[in-house]
């Protein structure tokens, strides 16, 4: 299962939504240079990615949804043009290891994740993954190496249909002034802003 | 107010963490590659990150709090390493336009916020921040003029020490497979993941 040949036939490692198309070795520079160091989770949501744009129909504008905080937003961020900022992706706190693009008028799409039971026979990636040893005997160019033969192996596509409650525009609306910090904030959060209902990240400002 | 001596005096319009700097101009084509279009927002969030690396000592590895979802991640994660995938950015959902440097140690940093009380002498700014006309009444160019123009006096920066809550590393923990969906989620979640607990973004899957 671990020879030559499992690993993706030409050189190329993923795409991104404009079809440009990464080696596995300079998608690990671009990783590292936006997210900081060649996080191999990040290396998997780059692959989770590429399935799901190849699973999407041509000219859809699609948004994203990232059900982990942890590597997949950045997957997302790099390849496609839905960022944190601009509300094209939703980065949801449910700890599953999957992703979705889906076309955003219609709420139709796909759904790319870590089959558990397909990652049972990568003995790298199963003890990276599901923390069966200390990451300091962790042997992070083996795990590297094996996440490139594994590929496509150890992910799952599915067709699904997102929330219409989740196809809303999240707008600001009216905004107010504090009465307790004099700063803007949107009206419908209440009498004050968030922060001053107890809210703020801060102990002191 | 508005002459040329109150453009910023060099070209330089912001930079980023490295000491990389971009002009205006350069900086909205990098805000549109990123984005997917030149937001004023963003704009003035380049502005705000740039104060606040400014304001930070050097050499200090800081985490990042944008204040909104809107805009405000994506300056930082144009100009810092701070991601929302790598966890050094927390994006709350307080509707203030405001983020945050902060000693990812000890906590002690900056904020830079948009003061509305500064904002209120810049027309349209003013205009296009509180909504009071309609988007397509909006002069765009003029609006990105203004900003230029305004630069930092429309921004307040202060000291703030992070919550110590906030300074602890969101680890997944334990992984289990949840008996619904078979796949894996952080145990501390709960007997089955979250989005088997209700919070599932999808109607079908």
């Amino acid at each position: 299962m671990r020879t030559a040949a499992n690993v993706h036939p030409s050189d190329d490692w993923i795409r991104d939504f404009k079809g440009t198309t990464y080696s596995f070795d300079a998608f690990l520079q671009r990783i590292t240079a936006f997210h900081g160091y060649p996080a191999p989770g990040l290396v998997i949501g780059g692959k989770m990615v590429d399935l799901a744009l190849n699973a999407m129909p041509p000219d859809c504008l699609f948004d994203a949804i990232a059900e982990s905080g942890h590597c997949l937003p950045d997957a997302i961020q790099i390849l496609t043009p839905c960022t944190a900022g601009n509300a094209w992706l939703k980065v949801l706190d449910l700890g599953r290891f999957a992703l979705a693009l889906y076309d955003k008028h219609r709420g139709n799409g796909v759904r790319v994740f870590l089959d558990p039971g397909k990652v049972a026979v990568w003995k790298e990636i199963d003890s990276w993954f599901f923390k069966r040893k200390p990451k300091a005997e962790q042997d992070n160019e083996a795990l590297l190496r094996e996440i490139r033969q594994a590929g496509e192996k150890i992910l799952q596509v599915c067709t699904i249909r997102v929330h219409p409650g989740l196809m809303v525009k999240d707008s600001v609306g009216t905004r107010a002034l504090c009465p307790r910090c004099g700063e803007s904030y949107p009206l419908k959060h209440g009498a004050s802003c968030r922060a001053c209902q107890g809210e703020s990240p801060y102990t002191t400002v």
